[in-house]
């Protein structure tokens, strides 16, 4: 039996065995930064992104991208000119989107936990706040009565079926995440009653999917309870955002996600949507799938050392920098994110290596027993698929390290 | 069968039902500093820790503060007058344990990836160096050669046996930190050569450790060890540092360490050494145990949710703030820490819910399936033993919510 591999990784050119981002050597890079860690995202990897989605994804299809997956201005700025329409889950989020220029009207505001204060600047802003509970809607009105600003706002539903095969589940069975499919005709009564803005749904079971049929039958239930509920609906549904959860592979034996079944079932539902529900458009909210292939995280090695037999390959970067990586964010057993000697990537000779930090723990570990181009100190060592949920979902300060540098070429 | 439970947590008075740290009730503090969340540490909790270690085990030995566990400045400055020395992981811990005014000959700096500029920081600091590795030490010699400064150097030593039953492993087969003990007898010889200045060996096997049984086999094989590689040292040894490892209860079952045991083995161990090292003092080295009972991490109801039969109570703090209590750094298994309704700590009515925080991901929880009083929004969620690596170990920017405060009283 074969060892699952990871999936190819071709997103950055390879030339005279040294990555390339953005046009650029990556020790031309380091260079340019003051050396790593750093995190590099590449501008052009998110623009075909885009658009090979909108090519094979329908016509009138709305994508919003969900900054949490990368918050750089810089990023979000470039995003923004590409979706249509941005998801924030805080307010810091909410500042960095509506700095971009865009729209407010779409902008939209998803969490659990939204302070009065939070509801407030959202509210202000005209962006659309996605209710997660009857309680929050009732704040909610209270404060744009205050404000004399009516709200928008949309019901996040917690759905009875989860979306099957994901990384991270969210929704079926009992959440915190939003308000159950059976209570949301009465929330929707009352949110009449209120006199609040109504847009719409949200429906988001999950994220990190790697199985179409999964994605297809969360979709087709998703639409499915949207007509349902949309019965009750005190103004018609403008939008209807059927969540996303497209992933990328990252951990061996991940495959790339095939889109076209996703895209021809998308097609159908848009379809049954514009018979319906004329007024509504569908959208779909992705975070990961757009900017994760894009961003490679870089630490220089520091040490290589042989203990008992086993290579380790020590780095000024790691687990601080790196949380996902490390295996310690959501994974119940670690597994290897693709990593190689980004100087070095084939090599003249080989070996079977652990990559680790320079953390005082057995949990700062970049790589455990991969093959890769043998490394020597001051050699760099490139994490792949490090443009989602990398630097910000990091402990950065752990340690007392110095942060990495982001930059966007 | 009993399910497991916490151990009981009475470091914290309870007045009118309501916690109490440093002679405040915990809603007084939140009033002062503009709300939870926040982590609140307890200056006299510490004092009573280090003066119970102090009569409980033997004179003569040297305890050490790993800052690594808390690096608030204050709360460093504050152990500094307590503790005979300071270990730190970084130049920006070194700089943090400078900054008290501590003699740097007793700060010493261990982790397995020094970069050039952290030994030359340390040696013209004057701080004691950890060498990992064999190339660590050639570094440090041509660094000291080139300021014209001795290196004060200690060699870690990554020895055959293991910390049985700790929570954390850092010695035992193949292992990133520290050179393997049976190469430090050639590595002592070329130290001599370089004319680095020896104070002595750093041999730490693990952390989190509840069992007085393994913690003493470890400190006995630890000597041993230590008296072997003596022969081998160029110079007298003047520190011989055998480690940590104490820990402190955190899930259900955890039982608070008994440390007479521990103390009687130790008084033993330093009468061996005093015999056949009559120069060694022999130091350990604690962090989580000195501080990590003496704090709290304390948040805010936001909702309070049913969710088809499940309670959910949703803060303003988790994950982001406290990855430790979300269960991901470093736990298989998800655990509850110990959690407290802070204003309401009996309550008048009990109930079993969730803890869960403001973030989009199914990994916020603070506690699950719990027995508290039946919170409501406004009231405060206390989690105890929050002390040692939880602001620091914490990806405080995910989901761009606002950092929580560090309180010192």
């Amino acid at each position: 039996m074969k060892t699952p591999q990871h999936a190819p990784m071709n997103q950055f050119p390879i030339i005279e065995d040294c990555l390339h981002v953005g046009g650029r050597s990556i020790r031309n890079i380091a260079d340019e930064i003051g050396g790593a860690p750093f995190y590099v995202y590449d501008r052009q990897l998110m623009t075909q992104r885009m658009k090979q989605l909108r090519s094979t994804l329908p016509d009138g299809l709305v994508i919003k991208f969900a900054i949490k997956a990368n918050p750089m201005p810089a990023v979000v700025q470039h995003m923004s000119t590409l979706v249509d329409g941005l998801d924030v889950a805080s307010a810091g989020e909410l500042r960095i989107a509506l700095d971009t220029g865009i729209d407010p009207a779409d902008v939209s505001f998803a969490g659990p936990g939204k302070m009065d204060w939070e509801l407030k600047q959202t509210i202000s802003a005209g962006a659309t706040l996605n209710l997660e509970s009857e309680n929050e809607m009732e704040r909610a009105a209270k404060i744009g009565e205050q404000l004399g600003i009516q709200p928008h706002v949309a019901v996040r539903v917690n759905p009875e079926f989860e979306l099957k095969s994901s990384g991270v589940k969210m929704g079926g069975g009992p959440k915190p995440f939003g308000v159950d499919s059976e209570r949301v005709p009465s929330m929707l009564k009352r949110l009449g009653e209120l006199g609040l803005d109504f847009r719409g749904f949200h429906i988001y079971c999950g994220s990190q999917n790697l199985n179409p049929e999964s994605i297809i039958d969360a979709h087709n239930k998703t639409v499915n309870l949207g007509f349902h509920l949309a019965e009750f609906a005190p103004q018609p549904v403008s939008l209807f955002n059927i969540g996303g959860g497209f992933g990328i592979p990252l951990f061996p034996g991940d495959q790339h996600l095939d889109l076209a079944p996703i895209a021809d079932n998308l097609e159908a539902r848009i379809k049954d949507v514009a018979d319906r529900l004329p007024t509504a458009r569908v959208a779909i909210e992705l975070g990961r799938y757009l900017v994760g292939e894009a961003g490679l995280y870089v630490c220089e090695v520091v040490d290589r050392k042989i203990s008992r037999g086993e290579v380790y390959i020590v780095t000024n970067g790691g687990l601080h920098q790196h949380l996902a990586a490390s295996g310690n964010f959501g994974q119940v057993l670690r597994k290897n994110f693709p990593v190689v000697v980004a100087n070095r990537v084939v090599g003249s000779k080989r070996e079977v290596a652990n990559v680790v930090g320079p953390l005082c723990t057995p949990l700062d570990i970049l790589a455990a027993q991969m093959e890769l181009a043998v490394a020597q100190p001051g050699d760099l060592i490139a994490v792949y698929q490090s443009g989602a949920y990398g630097y910000s979902t990091s402990p950065i300060a752990f340690l007392g390290h110095p942060p990495p540098a982001q930059i966007f070429v």
